[in-house]
């Protein structure tokens, strides 16, 4: 397989925007990352796109007005995952030689659709869900675990909150630019014990993009290409309901393939973008990443290695509790943010001389599963 | 890249069947094609499905209570090309060695779906669409200029639609297995003038799978392997207002590119299943497709020589318009039932002696363009 490389990146502002359509607000990131790589739209040989709610052939409805047809164009959908499912695609298709360059874009307009957000049925196959197993609730039951099983205060779960607060208040492209203390995290409404509003990401509008190539086209268009060293998205496990719930066995085996594939090992990455829909699952992911041993990830955080200036910063976008989570532009929104860290474009939540990053994203419950598509990118300079 | 072998195809009955989910269909098709393939659900490496309507993890919830899971798995959507390119990605995976086997299932529940066969208002962007150009009356446009340009007549496209049901009366699968005549199509209602209610394809819910593995997978498994000798995908133009819309040019191009990777010229070709959701454009696709000169569908049409029996028979699974069209599922069967007649296995309807085998589908308008997805994919023996 042929060395893949991003060359562009670009990203719509995430917050509410019910007057622009998902056409809009995908055109605006493609076109950003078009211009950040320094291609013609022309130049694109495929376009793959992912939309979770209310998708359409979303690849045509944002390329046509900016003058893209005539080649392959594919939507994918796998829930959260859905954005990183587009890049993962795009990906292969470039190692394999299908194509040499390309365009992968998520977007969702969560506040236009009739579905996103609202109290949805559950299918009438989904036990689980006929009980009442909504995503609040399973990660509560998870919090609960972990509190039980790792000595997890309610306090570090907000904890996790504010500091995703501190990170996306000096972002400018966040939904929420501001910052909570602890108490005041712990005061929001009460979700789904021990879970409470400011421990649960928001709905978001909001597109991201990201533009890939071989190596001998990225190297006629970039200075600072960044490779895609490792790539994987595998589905879960099928019972959910298993001795151990303080893992996800589907982000540790995605993250297992992927450093294998790049040959890194947990302890060379710098900088982490991660799937915290819910606070206290950043926990877990720790663990499930390998960024410390099983059972040391409240220690973790408390150490402040994840936070700000910390040995290895996660989520410094503002992640999807601060900066937003539109469902689907998340899996490309973390491989684009690690990409500007590794270039050194990352403003104010710059780590310094970042050279491995690692973009994860979990996407969906099937009754009876773990993750329905874990997904997890290693990037190298 | 790797040659790419059909191994097993399934299908559920298509019909009206709110009683069965989603999951329940697709789970039917995907059984269906694991026993004909002759492996165990274990053996699959990577799952790709297709869902248009009400999508949401689509692979794992038919997998899951198959006893699948800790692998890839993707959904894709593409308009009615999205169940063709569930199995193209599937295709490329296989041809380019990320994996050696998997499965491709298209689905849709359009009777359960609050969305589907609904009047949806247009987007705000889609001036077209606020003009009122649905897919019936783009199509309408299309039979007309025929009618100009062509010499068609009404009872020219009724004909196709009376071919359609001779075939599906045929298919123990098809939604409707009754005849009718000329006569009968052209007295039913009229939706868009010259386009009647039995020339529209019916809302149908169905699935239909088909297992793909790599030349050494397939020799452990099959007998009479059949190869994907051509797979394109391709968005159309830019501009639908062109001078000429009695061609169309994405599904041409697509022929041309399955034809010269496969080899083969349209005269080679011994079976067609295509994309026949409204009856007059069977006509254009003979044309975009080869199989008779430019100018000439009408006579080819005519000539019974698309008919049961005839030298190039099309659809003779009956159709989009007697066998039914759930959206995505249309797109895995036509490739289904072209491998079927390759096998010698299509019962009543088997082309005798079919050696290359075309399935065609074509997904979505976008406004300002032709066709936002083309597929074709040419298969042999």
């Amino acid at each position: 397989m042929r060395e893949v490389f991003v060359i562009g990146t670009g990203q719509s502002d995430f917050g509410k925007t019910p007057e622009r359509s998902a056409a809009q607000l995908g055109r605006e990131a493609a076109l950003e990352a078009i211009e950040d790589a320094g291609i013609r739209p022309a130049d694109l040989q495929g376009v793959f796109s992912s939309r979770v709610f209310d998708a359409m052939v979303t690849s045509q409805s944002i390329m046509k007005d900016i003058g893209v047809a005539r080649i392959e164009m594919v939507n994918v959908e796998n829930a959260c995952s859905g954005g990183a499912t587009a890049v993962r695609s795009l990906y292969k298709d470039v190692a394999a030689g299908f194509i040499d360059i390309g365009i992968a874009i998520g977007v969702e307009s969560m506040t236009t659709s009739p579905v996103a957000g609202k109290l949805i049925p559950p299918d009438k196959d989904d036990l689980d869900g006929q009980m009442g197993l909504t995503m609040p609730v399973l990660f509560a039951l998870q919090a609960r675990r972990l509190m039980e099983t790792h000595g997890a205060t309610p306090e570090d779960f907000a904890q996790v909150s504010v500091k995703a607060h501190d990170f996306g208040a000096l972002n400018p492209r966040a939904q929420y630019r501001k910052r909570f203390t602890v108490e005041e995290v712990l005061g929001s409404r009460m979700i789904a014990d021990p879970i409470t509003l400011l421990q649960c990401c928001p709905n978001t509008d909001g597109a991201a993009a990201v533009v890939l190539a071989s190596a001998e086209v990225a190297q006629r268009y970039s200075d600072l290409p960044i490779r895609i060293a490792g790539s994987a998205l595998v589905s879960g496990e099928q019972d959910f309901r298993r001795p151990d719930v303080t893992s996800m066995p589907a982000g540790q085996r995605a993250a297992q393939l992927a450093y294998e594939q790049a040959g890194v090992s947990p302890s060379d990455v710098d900088v982490v973008e991660l799937h915290d829909a819910f606070a206290s699952e950043e926990i877990v992911h720790y663990e499930d990443l390998g960024l410390c041993e099983r059972g040391e990830g409240v220690d973790l955080l408390r150490s402040g290695a994840t936070s700000l200036g910390g040995r290895i910063p996660v989520n410094p976008s503002g992640g999807l509790l601060s900066l937003g989570h539109p469902l689907a532009a998340s899996g490309v929104r973390t491989i684009a943010d690690i990409t500007n860290q590794l270039r050194g474009r990352a403003g104010d939540v710059q780590v310094p001389d970042a050279r491995v990053g690692l973009a994860q994203m979990l996407g969906g419950v099937v009754n009876g599963m773990d993750v329905a598509a874990a997904s997890v990118h290693v990037l190298t300079r």
